[in-house]
């Protein structure tokens, strides 16, 4: 329990949560901004020309209002003055994006990669290859302030340290020190789980935008999740919290599991159980293969839709236990998980509506991921605007040559 | 997302979060204190002076300290200068403290209820009835800053109406505006549901101080649960958070539960499933039944050996999915499952090792609580404290006549 702020830390305070309002609002009037943060007009006016004067945001007329007379002027974010470097390290490809201030994407790069050879310092020096062409394209006179990576594994917190990711076989990878290292941009590399930041991405972008507690079950090879609770990323005591695809959804006769277990959801629900029950041989894998059949339960496969119908009976039995768990307002269903949601809804909800507790389900919502492929994208680059928008003008003058 | 303070909020922040460090704490030196808040000694000291002066605090010779030399001032809180009143309302009885700064037990009472009967209007003019007594012994001058009840139920946030409490009777009361209005004493009552205030006071001042993140489960006629997740109280979007008694463990064959659901959590490891696993007949119930079947099973019975063995299973498929969901530092048992916890320990660590990640499991702690059956009431005593650690000398002002 720390001392309040000093002045200065107040008026970094204020500069970072006016750039975060137009960061993620997008252009806002003076008016809007001063009721929003509780500050006097003449206090907006200062904080909006100390951004301006750096070139973080621009006072500009708003596009057509619709309404007669003079409008205001509304400040909006500068995309091209500040950017960061998102990556998205999958089994099979490798994401990288330059993203600047209001999430815009500047500039987007993937490279496909073999399913069986991701070792940490080669994937460290592609993405420093791909960072190279991004950062070229950067106009002069903008600069980096953020890196963050997106790891299917599980990442310790506060440290980072990647302690395991089965999917590309590291174990106890110091992954974003190296990263760091090699990309000498004088900037820590945020390394994060890819469904924690997927959650926040959906929490701050997508479809749990509004939703102070939410949930995010995100579908690939396995299931990985993240859980927001009262705006804030549950991270656990060590950073693996979230774990959503771990939890004990059959505990009698479950099927055998990736992590040791029997019964978690994943080994219930995910891809592979799909795939099986719906009767496809094992070398079917990925998503064609799971929205092959739900297009063919569209059509009547019957096999396919029995398959649909087991998936989520799990999903759904996993979700109410969140749900009298964490009583979210919003779950959202993102990766492979879109398209089983789509194609199973009636059962979820059904076996929510049976297992869930009336007062915890009554105001929840199901949705599908907004943001699709793009989403740990988007968060690995909200993760590396936070530094930014603690305190912008210090994290321009740390990146200014 | 609001600017920072004001010179004034940050002067009462600071105030308040003093006081916080020595109610929690106890006797605190300047210096610890300044190092703690990170502010100088000189600024210590005149909010030191400031909480003296209104008698919130006193400064004295530390006891003993077993060292040579002039000894330093410590600062401790003053219990008898302002207190609060804390509520437990059980389904066959009701108690009420009179709890001072510290979290000292300055009186206590408890009368007993029948179990048929607990109108909401009834319990609030009995609980008027003990406050008057508990209030008649406070000396003059000493006040009271706040008011908080246990309810077992579930509470609504953030207007603290009881949306349920089937163990009272209660649906849709608004419980805390009534017994607000009844006592007169212009605070507003916080109402929380019990096993939330179980987590805090435990999180606070019991089994799970210095735990960031930590899982309670109480179990009475029921399994409630709270949960603390980074030093906060996970309450969801509407404070139905936490009902962990609800979680789904058995969707298969799992035994009817008194929500409506099958396979919660209570329906397989509560009081009754013990007793009736036991072998017990309908009329057993209770603690003292519950701790029968515990000291039976130490005896050697083999019925009430595989009554824990059972119990224990499904507490440990329980723990094993919190554990991947919000992987807490330490998990608390109180109430009934304390006994039980202490019975089957083995049993619940083995399940946990079966089902839980390594990575979420390997800084586990089991533990019970130890703040026994006053944990309800050292969790309301902490709920209506929060208004006067935000603000000590506003709420002074706001009680003083």
């Amino acid at each position: 329990m720390k001392a309040g702020p000093s002045q200065e830390e107040i008026r970094r305070h204020n500069l970072g949560t006016l750039l975060r309002h137009v960061h993620l609002g997008g252009s806002t009037s003076r008016a809007v901004l001063a009721e929003r943060m509780g500050l006097n007009r003449s206090t907006i006016l200062g904080l909006v020309s100390e951004l301006a004067s750096v070139g973080l945001v621009r006072e500009e007329l708003p596009r057509d209002t619709g309404r007669a007379g003079r409008p205001s002027l509304v400040v909006r974010p500068e995309s091209d003055r500040a950017y960061v470097l998102a990556f998205d390290i999958c089994a099979d490809r490798l994401a990288a994006a330059r993203i600047g201030l209001g999430g815009v994407f500047l500039d987007r790069r993937e490279i496909s990669w073999p399913r069986d050879d991701l070792r940490a310092d080669e994937v460290a020096d592609a993405l420093v290859g791909l960072s190279g062409k991004l950062q070229a394209g950067a106009r002069p006179g903008t600069c980096c302030v953020g890196v963050g990576a997106g790891v299917r594994g599980l990442v310790r917190h506060p440290d980072g340290l990647v302690h395991s990711a089965p999917s590309v076989g590291w174990a106890d990878e110091d992954f974003g020190a190296g990263l760091t290292r090699r990309l000498g941009l004088g900037l820590p590399v945020a390394v994060e789980n890819e469904a924690n930041l997927g959650a926040l991405a959906e929490h701050l972008r997508g479809a749990g935008t509004g939703s102070r507690d939410m949930v995010y079950l995100h579908g690939d090879i396995g299931i990985g999740g993240g859980v927001i609770t009262g705006d804030r990323l549950l991270t656990g005591d060590r950073g693996y919290g979230g774990e959503i695809g771990h939890m004990l959804v059959n505990p009698q006769d479950g099927r055998p599991c990736d992590c040791g277990a029997r019964g978690c959801l994943e080994a219930e629900a995910g891809e592979r159980a799909l795939l099986e029950a719906a009767g496809r041989d094992g070398s079917a894998a990925g998503r064609d293969a799971v929205r092959a059949v739900v297009e063919a339960a569209d059509r009547g496969d019957v096999g396919a839709r029995a398959a649909l119908h087991r998936v989520g009976d799990w999903l759904g039995v996993g979700v109410a236990g969140l749900v009298n768990i964490l009583n979210p307002r919003t779950v959202v269903f993102g990766g492979t998980l879109r398209d089983v949601y789509l194609g199973s809804a009636a059962q979820i909800r059904s076996r929510i509506n049976r297992h869930a507790l009336p007062a915890s389900r009554e105001q929840l919502r199901l949705r599908v991921g907004e943001l699709g492929d793009d989403a740990v994208l988007v968060g690995a680059a909200e993760s590396a605007f936070s530094g930014m928008l603690s305190g912008p003008l210090e994290a321009l003058a740390r990146t200014l040559p």
